[in-house]
């Protein structure tokens, strides 16, 4: 079996884990969300495809779900005697040399996804994992500050902000020259089943159906389509997705979010959706199931995602 | 009084330790080698300046005499699990933080001798420390290996073969369209003295002599030099420098370095020369003093640093 997921980073993360186990004999495709990226002391930070490397390559940090395990700071200690701004992102030692590795092969010539390749031949993630695009997108956020109306980009807004500062609009900028990186469309259109797992809606699987030709490819590929609910009981199981949501003027609420990806019967790309019981139900256009979607331990893990290829196949 | 010194990295940076608290008033100008700089990881890494800034603004490792104190070494083992050659350079986590602030500056526009202004605005070295030039210069030795003659990096030779394997020639690729940095030839004109510390006079004081202007600046200024043997009892006090001498036919002995400088008199460099008591006396054109050369410690080295100025002021 082929399967394909779109991913953005910790959800996404987990919930491959448990594919990965639950299908140990399946070629699984990632298409990285890369629109969180931003150049940082002149390094290549790719926070959602690092999460996934790290993750399934057991290098995550387990307790908080990003970043390298076993880590040190004495790069960001520094960066803060030197005065040296941006201070908000958390860089830790291990993961700069990612970036330093990363950084060196794309000024050297390689497409992101060569260099993410190289990457993932020492982690072993045990899929394919291709940026959505090699071409470089970022999300800013809009905002008022006392300053003015300002766009900032969204790891600031999410590490300096903490979200807390209302987020207006999200402009995915580069996204109108961006091409679907080398494999992405093939890795759609070949795919058995297409899933979009319990990732943010707005940042991490919106930039990627955003690229040119990935949202088409989905919504018309010969797969079925099937997503997960990372809204349980109206708020994000993590991260700041309620916060997303508002900004786009679509409820923090399961249904709604499946109304927002849309069933593929009226014009979507859901042919189904997997919720937390007790949630309220989506489009009857929908095959939908209501479970457990906690992802607590490996086993609740597996099961979420043999539940979730196992509604639409 | 001003004072500039051409200063490699840790014997000289020892003696800048001396000559500071001998004389607290003088204005020191450091002009740094930076021809053992590299370009490693995609980072600028400039160790002789770095050695010079660490250790007088605090910072060093005082056991090894370079590198950072309380330094990790994260990145290194990341590497090493990465498999990104080259793996022979001691890269520290901290000693990373200098190299990607200074890399940032660079990458911005900002010439070496401002990025390194910046850097010392945190490190207050109590000097002022001005690279050699702003244009890349970079040492490579002349080596026979398995497959055949090639030039490798100095800080290979250095870092990798521990200058075991015989070096037949050094070159400083760059060095003819090198220009003296902002400074350096107005520092050496208007001194007072200059100094030749206990520096490899081979691969430290060797190019910051051969970029174009600097030695007749040093030979035909009004101040008086003096240099002070880092070679004792026929063996360097530290590092490799005989090895060095070796491969340009000058003998690892304090006569031969003070002969291959020359004495101003006779169309070389020095006034003086301070050596290690019990070692051959050099020219008799020199003034000279055979003292304690070793800088055991702060008392020690203040009052090599007050005898060495002493006998040409």
């Amino acid at each position: 079996m082929r399967i394909t997921v779109l991913a953005g980073g910790v959800g996404a993360a987990r919930f491959l884990q448990g594919l990965r186990t639950a299908y140990p004999e399946a070629q699984i495709t990632v298409i990285g969300n890369t629109a969180d990226d931003i150049w940082l002391h002149g390094l290549k930070v790719c926070p959602d495809l690092d999460t996934v490397m790290y993750t399934l390559g057991g290098g995550i940090d387990a307790g908080r779900g990003w970043g390298r395990d076993d880590e040190t700071y004495s790069i960001l200690e520094e960066l803060r005697a030197y005065d040296v701004p941006p201070l908000w992102f958390t860089l830790g030692d291990r993961d700069v040399a990612t970036h330093l590795v990363r950084t060196q092969l794309l000024n050297a010539g390689f497409g992101l996804d060569q260099v993410t390749a190289a990457l993932c031949k020492r982690w072993q993630p045990g899929v394919t994992l291709l940026p959505m695009s090699n071409d470089r997108v970022e999300t800013h956020v809009v905002v008022d500050t006392p300053e003015g109306r300002s766009a900032i980009h969204f790891q600031q807004w999410w590490g300096q902000y903490r979200a807390e500062l209302p987020a207006l609009d999200f402009r995915f900028v580069g996204m109108e020259q961006a091409q679907p990186g080398p494999g992405v469309v093939e890795a759609i259109g070949d795919a058995d089943v297409v899933v979009l797992p319990p990732s943010n809606p707005v940042v991490s699987i919106g930039p990627i159906l955003s690229v040119q030709g990935i949202r088409d490819a989905v919504a018309s590929g010969p797969a079925p389509v099937v997503g997960v609910s990372g809204i349980v009981g109206g708020r994000p199981v993590k991260g700041m997705a309620d916060k997303c949501l508002a900004a786009i003027g679509v409820q923090a609420d399961s249904a709604a979010v499946s109304a927002h990806y849309g069933a593929r019967q009226l014009g979507g790309l859901l042919d189904g959706w997997v919720y937390e019981s007790g949630d309220p139900a989506p489009d009857a256009a929908l095959a939908s199931l209501a479970t457990s979607t906690l992802m607590h331990d490996a086993h609740s893990t597996a099961e979420l995602a043999r539940e979730t290829i196992g509604l639409v196949t």
